[in-house]
Protein backbone atom coordinates (compact mmCIF):
# COMPACT_ATOMS: atom_id res chain seq x y z
CA UNK A 1 0.00 0.00 0.00
CA UNK A 2 1.51 3.71 -0.91
CA UNK A 3 2.15 5.38 2.08
CA UNK A 4 4.07 8.71 2.61
CA UNK A 5 7.30 8.72 4.03
CA UNK A 6 6.97 9.70 7.65
CA UNK A 7 10.13 11.88 8.14
CA UNK A 8 8.80 14.86 5.39
CA UNK A 9 5.61 16.80 6.12
CA UNK A 10 2.35 15.97 4.93
CA UNK A 11 1.20 18.91 2.15
CA UNK A 12 -0.64 21.32 2.57
CA UNK A 13 -3.54 21.69 0.30
CA UNK A 14 -3.47 24.91 -1.30
CA UNK A 15 -6.40 25.39 -4.38
CA UNK A 16 -9.58 25.35 -4.20
CA UNK A 17 -9.46 21.42 -5.72
CA UNK A 18 -6.98 20.66 -3.41
CA UNK A 19 -9.12 21.74 -0.53
CA UNK A 20 -11.97 20.49 -1.68
CA UNK A 21 -10.53 17.09 -1.63
CA UNK A 22 -9.17 17.71 2.07
CA UNK A 23 -12.99 18.39 2.94
CA UNK A 24 -14.00 15.11 1.84
CA UNK A 25 -11.61 13.18 3.04
CA UNK A 26 -12.26 14.89 6.74
CA UNK A 27 -16.13 14.52 6.11
CA UNK A 28 -15.66 10.37 5.31
CA UNK A 29 -13.19 9.89 8.21
CA UNK A 30 -16.37 11.72 10.25
CA UNK A 31 -18.86 9.13 9.43
CA UNK A 32 -16.48 6.02 9.51
CA UNK A 33 -14.66 7.12 12.42
CA UNK A 34 -18.23 7.80 14.50
CA UNK A 35 -19.30 4.24 13.14
CA UNK A 36 -16.03 2.26 13.29
CA UNK A 37 -13.48 4.22 15.59
CA UNK A 38 -9.86 4.46 15.10
CA UNK A 39 -8.97 0.83 14.57
CA UNK A 40 -11.13 -0.43 12.29
CA UNK A 41 -11.19 2.29 9.92
CA UNK A 42 -9.23 1.42 6.79
CA UNK A 43 -7.57 4.44 4.94
CA UNK A 44 -8.85 2.49 1.81
CA UNK A 45 -12.30 2.77 2.62
CA UNK A 46 -11.30 6.76 3.23
CA UNK A 47 -10.01 7.15 0.09
CA UNK A 48 -12.88 5.44 -1.84
CA UNK A 49 -15.75 6.89 0.03
CA UNK A 50 -14.23 10.55 -0.94
CA UNK A 51 -13.71 9.62 -4.49
CA UNK A 52 -9.83 10.53 -4.30
CA UNK A 53 -6.59 8.15 -4.57
CA UNK A 54 -5.22 6.52 -1.71
CA UNK A 55 -1.79 8.48 -2.33
CA UNK A 56 -4.02 11.53 -2.11
CA UNK A 57 -4.96 10.76 1.42
CA UNK A 58 -1.33 9.63 2.18
CA UNK A 59 0.10 13.28 0.65
CA UNK A 60 -2.34 15.33 3.22
CA UNK A 61 -2.30 12.77 5.91
CA UNK A 62 0.41 10.54 6.33
CA UNK A 63 -1.52 8.17 9.26
CA UNK A 64 -4.29 8.06 10.85
CA UNK A 65 -3.38 9.46 13.27
CA UNK A 66 -2.72 12.69 11.36
CA UNK A 67 -6.33 12.56 9.91
CA UNK A 68 -7.89 12.35 12.85
CA UNK A 69 -5.92 15.23 14.63
CA UNK A 70 -6.76 17.50 11.56
CA UNK A 71 -10.58 16.50 11.54
CA UNK A 72 -10.14 17.37 15.41
CA UNK A 73 -8.26 20.79 14.18
CA UNK A 74 -11.05 20.86 11.54
CA UNK A 75 -13.51 21.06 13.77
CA UNK A 76 -12.42 23.21 16.35
CA UNK A 77 -11.73 25.79 13.60
CA UNK A 78 -15.33 25.47 12.62
CA UNK A 79 -17.24 25.14 15.28
CA UNK A 80 -20.31 27.60 16.48
CA UNK A 81 -22.51 28.38 18.87
CA UNK A 82 -25.67 25.61 18.77
CA UNK A 83 -28.31 28.39 18.73
CA UNK A 84 -28.70 32.53 18.78
CA UNK A 85 -26.05 34.72 21.05
CA UNK A 86 -27.17 36.20 23.85
CA UNK A 87 -25.01 39.13 23.69
CA UNK A 88 -24.04 37.94 26.63
CA UNK A 89 -20.08 36.60 27.03
CA UNK A 90 -20.32 34.22 29.81
CA UNK A 91 -23.99 32.66 28.82
CA UNK A 92 -23.15 32.85 24.87
CA UNK A 93 -19.32 31.26 25.64
CA UNK A 94 -21.16 28.34 28.37
CA UNK A 95 -23.68 27.20 25.72
CA UNK A 96 -20.55 27.26 23.07
CA UNK A 97 -18.35 25.11 25.12
CA UNK A 98 -21.29 22.95 26.03
CA UNK A 99 -22.09 22.51 22.86
CA UNK A 100 -18.54 21.57 21.74
CA UNK A 101 -18.79 18.56 24.63
CA UNK A 102 -22.14 16.95 23.86
CA UNK A 103 -21.25 17.29 20.32
CA UNK A 104 -18.33 15.22 20.42
CA UNK A 105 -19.13 12.69 23.36
CA UNK A 106 -22.56 12.37 21.05
CA UNK A 107 -19.99 10.04 18.60
CA UNK A 108 -18.27 8.47 21.48
CA UNK A 109 -15.89 6.40 18.92
CA UNK A 110 -14.70 9.77 17.09
CA UNK A 111 -14.28 11.99 19.86
CA UNK A 112 -11.78 9.21 20.96
CA UNK A 113 -10.24 8.80 17.72
CA UNK A 114 -9.79 12.74 17.73
CA UNK A 115 -8.09 12.92 21.71
CA UNK A 116 -6.07 9.64 20.67
CA UNK A 117 -4.89 11.02 17.53
CA UNK A 118 -4.20 14.35 18.70
CA UNK A 119 -2.40 12.97 21.82
CA UNK A 120 -0.37 10.71 19.50
CA UNK A 121 0.77 13.51 17.65
CA UNK A 122 1.49 15.66 20.65
CA UNK A 123 3.89 12.89 22.02
CA UNK A 124 5.80 13.62 18.81
CA UNK A 125 8.09 16.57 19.77
CA UNK A 126 7.78 18.57 16.61
CA UNK A 127 4.46 19.18 16.53
CA UNK A 128 2.43 21.60 18.16
CA UNK A 129 -0.99 21.00 19.73
CA UNK A 130 -2.31 24.35 19.12
CA UNK A 131 -5.90 23.88 18.49
CA UNK A 132 -6.94 27.45 18.67
CA UNK A 133 -10.30 26.84 20.25
CA UNK A 134 -9.21 29.94 22.04
CA UNK A 135 -9.89 32.67 19.21
CA UNK A 136 -12.99 31.13 19.03
CA UNK A 137 -13.99 31.50 22.49
CA UNK A 138 -12.91 35.39 22.84
CA UNK A 139 -14.96 35.73 19.68
CA UNK A 140 -17.95 33.79 20.78
CA UNK A 141 -17.34 36.20 23.59
CA UNK A 142 -17.46 39.64 21.47
CA UNK A 143 -13.77 40.58 22.47
CA UNK A 144 -11.81 41.88 19.76
CA UNK A 145 -8.74 43.03 21.44
CA UNK A 146 -8.17 40.48 24.29
CA UNK A 147 -6.09 41.83 27.02
CA UNK A 148 -3.22 39.07 28.65
CA UNK A 149 -5.36 38.17 31.01
CA UNK A 150 -8.78 37.36 28.64
CA UNK A 151 -6.60 35.32 26.79
CA UNK A 152 -5.42 33.67 29.76
CA UNK A 153 -8.79 32.65 30.88
CA UNK A 154 -9.87 31.38 27.03
CA UNK A 155 -6.61 29.20 27.05
CA UNK A 156 -7.62 27.90 30.46
CA UNK A 157 -11.23 27.03 29.35
CA UNK A 158 -9.25 25.05 26.42
CA UNK A 159 -6.80 23.09 28.77
CA UNK A 160 -10.09 22.54 31.26
CA UNK A 161 -12.08 20.96 27.82
CA UNK A 162 -9.45 19.15 27.14
CA UNK A 163 -8.88 17.33 30.62
CA UNK A 164 -12.75 16.75 30.50
CA UNK A 165 -12.77 15.34 26.98
CA UNK A 166 -9.75 13.11 28.23
CA UNK A 167 -11.67 11.67 30.88
CA UNK A 168 -15.05 11.07 29.43
CA UNK A 169 -13.50 8.98 26.39
CA UNK A 170 -12.53 6.66 28.64
CA UNK A 171 -15.67 6.36 30.54
CA UNK A 172 -14.21 8.03 33.90
CA UNK A 173 -17.37 10.42 33.64
CA UNK A 174 -20.38 10.25 31.80
CA UNK A 175 -20.93 12.51 28.42
CA UNK A 176 -23.61 14.19 31.15
CA UNK A 177 -21.33 14.50 33.87
CA UNK A 178 -18.98 15.99 31.35
CA UNK A 179 -21.65 18.46 30.01
CA UNK A 180 -22.05 19.26 33.31
CA UNK A 181 -18.75 20.20 34.42
CA UNK A 182 -18.18 22.21 31.30
CA UNK A 183 -21.00 24.29 32.20
CA UNK A 184 -19.66 25.11 35.71
CA UNK A 185 -16.16 25.22 34.71
CA UNK A 186 -17.48 28.22 32.14
CA UNK A 187 -19.27 29.58 35.56
CA UNK A 188 -15.90 29.27 37.73
CA UNK A 189 -13.48 30.82 35.08
CA UNK A 190 -15.66 33.41 33.45
CA UNK A 191 -16.51 34.87 36.15
CA UNK A 192 -14.34 38.19 35.37
CA UNK A 193 -16.10 38.54 31.94
CA UNK A 194 -19.52 38.18 33.99
CA UNK A 195 -19.88 42.24 34.19
CA UNK A 196 -18.74 42.56 31.10
CA UNK A 197 -21.12 43.97 28.24
CA UNK A 198 -20.63 43.36 24.90
CA UNK A 199 -18.88 46.11 23.14
CA UNK A 200 -20.14 47.76 20.33
CA UNK A 201 -17.47 46.09 17.74
CA UNK A 202 -19.98 43.75 15.39
CA UNK A 203 -18.32 40.20 14.83
CA UNK A 204 -16.92 39.67 11.37
CA UNK A 205 -19.75 38.02 9.27
CA UNK A 206 -21.85 37.22 12.36
CA UNK A 207 -21.83 33.45 12.00
CA UNK B 1 14.33 -9.80 26.06
CA UNK B 2 11.52 -11.63 28.18
CA UNK B 3 8.69 -9.32 27.65
CA UNK B 4 4.80 -10.01 29.52
CA UNK B 5 2.36 -10.66 26.93
CA UNK B 6 0.40 -7.32 26.77
CA UNK B 7 -2.99 -9.49 26.87
CA UNK B 8 -2.37 -9.75 30.33
CA UNK B 9 -2.74 -7.56 33.35
CA UNK B 10 0.52 -6.36 34.91
CA UNK B 11 0.76 -8.01 38.17
CA UNK B 12 0.24 -5.67 41.48
CA UNK B 13 2.97 -5.48 44.11
CA UNK B 14 1.69 -7.33 47.40
CA UNK B 15 4.34 -8.08 49.92
CA UNK B 16 6.54 -5.74 51.29
CA UNK B 17 9.30 -6.89 49.18
CA UNK B 18 7.24 -6.88 46.19
CA UNK B 19 6.48 -3.01 47.02
CA UNK B 20 9.61 -2.51 47.94
CA UNK B 21 10.96 -3.70 44.35
CA UNK B 22 8.62 -1.35 42.53
CA UNK B 23 9.30 1.82 44.57
CA UNK B 24 12.97 0.78 42.92
CA UNK B 25 12.01 0.45 39.65
CA UNK B 26 10.00 3.76 39.77
CA UNK B 27 12.72 5.65 41.56
CA UNK B 28 14.84 4.71 38.71
CA UNK B 29 12.24 5.04 36.07
CA UNK B 30 12.14 8.62 37.55
CA UNK B 31 16.04 9.16 37.27
CA UNK B 32 15.95 7.66 34.10
CA UNK B 33 13.31 9.54 32.25
CA UNK B 34 14.37 12.98 33.62
CA UNK B 35 18.19 12.53 31.99
CA UNK B 36 17.02 10.83 29.22
CA UNK B 37 13.49 10.92 27.98
CA UNK B 38 11.20 8.53 26.70
CA UNK B 39 12.26 7.03 23.70
CA UNK B 40 15.98 6.40 25.00
CA UNK B 41 15.38 5.18 28.60
CA UNK B 42 16.45 1.22 28.26
CA UNK B 43 13.93 -1.36 30.22
CA UNK B 44 17.56 -2.96 30.80
CA UNK B 45 18.80 -0.36 31.77
CA UNK B 46 15.61 0.19 34.68
CA UNK B 47 16.48 -3.22 35.74
CA UNK B 48 20.13 -2.87 36.35
CA UNK B 49 19.80 0.14 38.29
CA UNK B 50 16.92 -0.93 40.40
CA UNK B 51 19.01 -4.42 41.16
CA UNK B 52 15.92 -6.72 39.85
CA UNK B 53 15.61 -8.82 36.79
CA UNK B 54 14.16 -7.91 34.06
CA UNK B 55 11.48 -10.21 34.04
CA UNK B 56 11.05 -8.16 37.32
CA UNK B 57 10.58 -5.04 35.42
CA UNK B 58 8.08 -6.50 32.84
CA UNK B 59 6.10 -8.56 35.44
CA UNK B 60 4.69 -5.05 36.77
CA UNK B 61 5.58 -2.84 33.98
CA UNK B 62 4.52 -4.72 30.57
CA UNK B 63 5.68 -1.91 28.64
CA UNK B 64 7.43 1.74 29.36
CA UNK B 65 4.16 3.14 29.12
CA UNK B 66 2.80 1.28 31.89
CA UNK B 67 6.34 2.19 33.48
CA UNK B 68 5.87 5.73 33.40
CA UNK B 69 1.89 6.49 33.51
CA UNK B 70 2.34 3.99 37.02
CA UNK B 71 5.55 6.77 38.15
CA UNK B 72 3.06 9.46 37.45
CA UNK B 73 0.22 7.87 39.51
CA UNK B 74 2.79 7.28 41.98
CA UNK B 75 3.80 11.04 42.25
CA UNK B 76 0.33 11.93 42.18
CA UNK B 77 -0.94 9.75 45.04
CA UNK B 78 2.32 10.91 47.20
CA UNK B 79 2.31 14.54 46.29
CA UNK B 80 2.22 16.98 49.11
CA UNK B 81 1.81 21.09 49.88
CA UNK B 82 5.46 22.37 49.10
CA UNK B 83 5.68 23.91 52.12
CA UNK B 84 3.36 24.49 55.18
CA UNK B 85 0.37 24.76 55.12
CA UNK B 86 -1.69 28.11 56.30
CA UNK B 87 -5.57 26.64 57.14
CA UNK B 88 -6.68 28.37 54.24
CA UNK B 89 -8.02 26.12 51.57
CA UNK B 90 -8.02 27.99 48.33
CA UNK B 91 -4.27 29.20 49.59
CA UNK B 92 -2.98 25.33 50.16
CA UNK B 93 -4.50 23.99 47.14
CA UNK B 94 -3.18 26.85 44.80
CA UNK B 95 0.28 26.41 46.19
CA UNK B 96 -0.30 22.23 46.07
CA UNK B 97 -1.47 22.52 42.60
CA UNK B 98 1.39 25.15 41.62
CA UNK B 99 4.17 22.72 42.99
CA UNK B 100 3.13 20.32 40.99
CA UNK B 101 3.28 21.85 37.69
CA UNK B 102 6.74 23.10 38.66
CA UNK B 103 8.20 20.16 39.99
CA UNK B 104 6.91 18.17 37.21
CA UNK B 105 8.31 20.62 34.27
CA UNK B 106 11.15 21.10 36.13
CA UNK B 107 12.23 18.20 34.80
CA UNK B 108 10.59 18.63 31.18
CA UNK B 109 11.72 14.95 29.64
CA UNK B 110 10.36 13.23 32.39
CA UNK B 111 7.06 15.14 31.99
CA UNK B 112 6.51 14.34 28.78
CA UNK B 113 7.23 10.84 29.36
CA UNK B 114 4.65 10.49 32.01
CA UNK B 115 2.06 12.55 29.66
CA UNK B 116 2.58 10.80 26.96
CA UNK B 117 2.40 7.51 28.63
CA UNK B 118 -0.54 8.01 30.31
CA UNK B 119 -1.77 9.06 27.39
CA UNK B 120 -0.86 5.95 25.37
CA UNK B 121 -2.63 3.79 28.20
CA UNK B 122 -5.68 5.58 27.95
CA UNK B 123 -5.90 5.12 24.17
CA UNK B 124 -6.25 1.07 25.51
CA UNK B 125 -10.12 0.65 26.08
CA UNK B 126 -10.00 -0.97 28.94
CA UNK B 127 -7.88 1.43 31.12
CA UNK B 128 -9.27 4.30 33.58
CA UNK B 129 -7.11 7.10 33.45
CA UNK B 130 -8.01 8.42 37.45
CA UNK B 131 -5.02 9.81 39.01
CA UNK B 132 -7.55 10.67 42.00
CA UNK B 133 -5.48 13.85 42.20
CA UNK B 134 -8.65 15.13 43.62
CA UNK B 135 -8.40 12.94 47.27
CA UNK B 136 -5.26 15.12 47.32
CA UNK B 137 -6.80 18.15 47.10
CA UNK B 138 -9.88 17.41 48.95
CA UNK B 139 -7.24 16.80 51.58
CA UNK B 140 -4.67 19.70 51.29
CA UNK B 141 -8.16 21.74 51.44
CA UNK B 142 -9.32 20.06 54.67
CA UNK B 143 -12.57 19.04 53.69
CA UNK B 144 -13.20 15.71 54.93
CA UNK B 145 -16.45 14.97 53.47
CA UNK B 146 -16.87 16.31 50.62
CA UNK B 147 -20.32 17.42 48.71
CA UNK B 148 -20.74 16.81 44.92
CA UNK B 149 -19.79 20.49 44.00
CA UNK B 150 -16.51 19.82 45.54
CA UNK B 151 -15.84 16.63 44.17
CA UNK B 152 -16.65 18.40 40.90
CA UNK B 153 -14.09 21.23 41.69
CA UNK B 154 -11.49 19.40 42.27
CA UNK B 155 -12.43 17.40 39.42
CA UNK B 156 -12.34 20.47 37.25
CA UNK B 157 -9.00 21.29 39.21
CA UNK B 158 -7.60 17.69 37.84
CA UNK B 159 -8.33 17.93 34.41
CA UNK B 160 -7.00 21.49 34.28
CA UNK B 161 -3.91 20.78 35.13
CA UNK B 162 -4.04 17.90 33.23
CA UNK B 163 -4.66 20.20 30.20
CA UNK B 164 -2.01 22.70 31.61
CA UNK B 165 0.66 19.74 31.72
CA UNK B 166 -0.76 18.78 28.15
CA UNK B 167 0.00 22.15 26.71
CA UNK B 168 3.18 22.57 28.17
CA UNK B 169 5.06 19.40 27.54
CA UNK B 170 5.07 20.34 23.90
CA UNK B 171 6.05 23.68 24.02
CA UNK B 172 2.88 25.30 23.42
CA UNK B 173 3.36 27.56 27.00
CA UNK B 174 6.63 27.81 28.76
CA UNK B 175 6.40 26.08 32.45
CA UNK B 176 6.44 29.89 33.83
CA UNK B 177 3.18 30.69 31.74
CA UNK B 178 1.96 27.34 32.86
CA UNK B 179 2.92 27.63 36.72
CA UNK B 180 1.09 31.33 36.14
CA UNK B 181 -2.17 29.57 34.40
CA UNK B 182 -2.72 27.16 37.16
CA UNK B 183 -2.53 29.68 39.67
CA UNK B 184 -5.07 31.48 37.76
CA UNK B 185 -7.33 28.35 37.60
CA UNK B 186 -6.81 27.35 41.11
CA UNK B 187 -7.91 31.46 42.16
CA UNK B 188 -11.15 31.01 39.44
CA UNK B 189 -11.93 27.32 40.07
CA UNK B 190 -11.61 27.52 43.72
CA UNK B 191 -14.04 30.53 44.65
CA UNK B 192 -16.43 28.87 46.38
CA UNK B 193 -14.04 27.67 48.75
CA UNK B 194 -12.77 31.13 49.25
CA UNK B 195 -14.87 32.03 52.56
CA UNK B 196 -14.41 28.45 53.73
CA UNK B 197 -12.76 28.43 56.92
CA UNK B 198 -11.00 25.04 57.67
CA UNK B 199 -13.38 22.28 59.77
CA UNK B 200 -12.11 21.19 62.81
CA UNK B 201 -11.57 17.33 61.58
CA UNK B 202 -7.76 16.82 61.76
CA UNK B 203 -5.95 15.71 58.78
CA UNK B 204 -4.70 12.17 59.01
CA UNK B 205 -1.11 12.10 59.91
CA UNK B 206 -1.10 15.61 59.33
CA UNK B 207 1.65 15.44 56.27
Amino acid sequence: MPRAPLDREPATPKTPAQIDRCDRILATAARLGARHGLEEVRMQDVADQSAVSITTVYRYYPTKHHLFAALLFHLTQTATPPGPTTGHPVADVTEFMAGIIRDMLGRPLLARAMITSVNARRAESTVRGDYNLRRNILDVAGIAAPTADQIQIALLLEQCAYGILSWAITGETTPEQAEHDMRRACELLLAPWRRRTRTTEKRSNDH
